[in-house]
């Protein structure tokens, strides 16, 4: 692997080494202490995302290596002067390993092709965030010892969250994963979604209550209802309690279920439910940051490339999603990629016609 | 000592302590040029200070630690979308030791229930600001060689200057000072301040004028004066000039005399006394960071705890201090401690009834 | 040297081992790795810059060292409070080498009068940018083994462009450098530069067009015309194209030949460029981060001044230049030099009749 885009680009096999040595990491951090000593890394966030940004930080700070960038779009603005592919020689000449967070779909797969080091992907608007499930799995592998064999439930709202259908995609690597997905029927997990899940034979149940089957979960992730994605608000007042997690329906659950969140919460978890050993929410921001820190020790250590390949020069976008980074990079090449047998855009995933 | 929230959290001992290694790094700082190697600080500031945020990020660095976190209210507000527990919950799960500085007073004091590593409190509101008060100290024991016996000027708005309030108060922790408050009546010591001194039986003069005093003076600490303090705005244009230090007010101050100033000036201090051997402002800054050096070197390497003690969740403040950071994080527990037989609330202090 | 204010400053000898020193980094940067241990930079952007700042930055980081700072007007409006000589006190107090970007002309030199470490101008308005050239010629040096003998083309807008003038005066320290200056004739270079070239017996040519001299260059050196220099905007859009490099123009131009720009562009040179071998643009960028190694390599090991000079207290401004520091910071020191015979203000170096 030179870059990591979409949690698809790894192997099962990949996948396996990143967490092995992940935990080698978490047992023995002292051993990796120089690990990227000398190295820097780049940390570009287009938009605002303390979390990711910590996280990515500190874990290349603890394997040694340094840190530069911009945290904040007034401070990228800056570099709003000249084009992305300016932007990633620039930085490529300077860095070891890019990090990459944008509004824009595709962007991080726009930039590595012209970067002359690894490209990391720490989300390109509602298209990707392959770090974050790394971080969820690393989490569920380290305390239940397993992903093969679990009961998932994904709670919330299945119809907008980037995190919930990654984490679907990156189990589909995994044998005998059983989903129970519960969300209000406004807010159900899209069709291409229901799609691959049958395509993969992943089993799945959908409720729209959580009480019924939290005995059933070996795992229980909960996301945000936001407002806004109802049509009507009433209907998310009526509903909202339905999709709170409290100590008392906590009561039915497994001994041993982990309690999941990508964080931040707003009130989807009650502050009674963070002193519940199975609240693994807060640990799963520290497993993220091991997590970034195998990721890192790999990539970060990769042979910069003097010279990167030739890119064809497009002329105008030939995908028709408004928020590709095509749309506004019109020098980027026409790269078309088929996924489940459709024409589909290689930078945003967006099917062509 | 797990947290530095209040400079009275300190022993005398420890404090003797804290003030050993800042002056043996001061005596040799290659010594320490792996004291925090591999740890790394999490600096908050949801309020802009440029000086104390540099002070502490450099300290961390020269003892080959490392630094991130945000610099500036914009970046914070990124973090607000959760709570200061969940805050703090996450940003312990990445670094060693959380410095801290908020406008909400008591925020340092809550953080530290949750947090899994030493928080250093690097002011809150107008309530403490403890590393000021080591900075302090360790520019006069450095310079003079000693604390006990000095005689203190205290001089400007000693009203409203919470690093006047910490110093006074820190100083009780030694023997025989004795203090000239020099101030406009207006904005004299308050009440609480002299009842403080009273009961710990120090010896001070109260007076409006600097020059009479200067002479008597092993410190003369300075502080500013805003104009927005006084009631009447002529009183001011008034009285300003008395509290200006000059190079011919210094001319009968003792020739060991220092010049402190907790900076930034803006007139109090004329520009030619900087070239004057007894202006101390600008080591004192540089103080500031060996003592932060010390008081890091020993916190940040203090072990993580994985579990933090379960706290007891508040629905609703006691406090009515308005700017008490229980009046917005309601989930704080209902603290009450005694200060001087009266009860307060444990984290801003405010007196209760 | 004890400061990189103006690159004047640097003897021809002085430039060569700044050379020699970057040009053995670039051989086997890991000789490096620890050249700055223990060594802390502030980073002061009183202006954004961020291809500068993260420059400098990693060019510290990859020397073993660490950086703090500030990167935007927004984060140093909070260092506004104080005077410039207040502000460089405290921050030598806690840095080992300082890098300054203002917009006023002039900062960097006042800043070095009370600092106790090293201070590196990084641009100080249209002032000096001596970093940007010491890039340019390491640049040239490295691709084309040397600089003397070379002919130059300096190519877009020569009047107003700071790196032109900054280049065309280090290349005096050369032999046998020949110009082309290639502009429109409302920008062409100022009569100063032209007396300055005379002065120095370097030869120059001055044309409005690329195409035809471009067979003779040895470098071609492309800088921004902006819109806004242009009083009339229809000769601007009769002319811009004049002034564009294309794959197509460089058909002609020798195969070795170097093509420069100090970044960002805007459409000054066509992508389709990118790719040809004589586009050297980036590997520019990447130089400029090696000679910056080779410069803080120096500087930020130079022993600290506990005591800096005493410099004389100014009461108002000799200088009329409006962006010239002076007019704000009314304590510098009347400082005056001659420039060709002629008296000028030793910070902006404007004309002082």
């Amino acid at each position: 692997m030179r870059h990591l885009i979409d949690f698809g680009d790894l192997t099962r096999q990949e996948w396996d080494e990143l967490y092995a040595r992940a935990s080698s990491i978490m047992d023995d951090p002292s051993r990796y202490i120089d690990a990227c000593r000398g190295r820097v890394m780049a940390s570009l966030f287009y938009e605002p995302s303390t979390r990711t940004n910590f996280s990515f930080q500190t874990a290349m700070l603890r394997l040694g290596g340094t840190v530069f960038g911009f945290a904040d779009p007034n401070s990228s603005s800056v570099a709003k002067g000249e084009t992305l592919k300016d932007t990633v020689k620039m930085v490529s000449g300077y860095a070891d390993v890019v990090v990459m967070r944008t509004p824009w779909e595709g962007a991080a797969k726009a930039a590595s092709l012209y970067s002359h080091v690894p490209v990391v992907n720490a989300g390109d608007g509602g298209h990707m965030h392959p770090t974050q499930t790394t971080a969820d799995l690393t989490t569920i592998t380290r305390l239940l010892g397993k992903v093969d064999g679990l009961s998932v439930g994904l709670c919330g709202d299945l119809k907008n969250g980037r995190t919930v259908h990654s984490l679907v995609k990156a189990l589909a690597k995994f044998e005998d994963i059983r989903f129970f997905l519960i969300s209000p029927r406004e807010l159900a997990i899209p069709d291409y979604m229901r799609t691959f899940m049958l395509e993969k034979d992943m089993r799945f149940t959908e409720v729209t209550g959580l009480e019924a089957v939290i005995p059933q979960l070996d795992v229980l992730y909960m996301t945000r209802i936001q407002r806004e994605r109802f049509v009507d608000p009433l209907e998310y007042e009526r509903n909202k309690g339905i999709y709170i997690l409290t100590r008392r329906k906590l009561e039915r659950a497994k001994e041993r279920m982990l309690v999941m969140h990508p964080l931040p919460r707003v009130d989807e978890i009650t502050v009674d439910v963070d002193d519940d050993p199975r609240a693994a929410y807060f640990e799963q921001a520290r497993y993220g940051m091991f997590a970034r820190m195998s990721l890192l020790a790999d990539l970060a250590n990769q042979p910069r490339l003097d010279r990167t390949e030739t890119v064809e020069i497009g002329t105008r976008p030939v995908c028709r999603n408004p928020r590709c980074i095509t749309q506004t990079e019109h020098y980027l090449p026409p790269l078309v990629k088929k996924n489940g047998g459709v024409d589909c855009c290689a930078f945003c995933d967006g099917a062509l016609s």
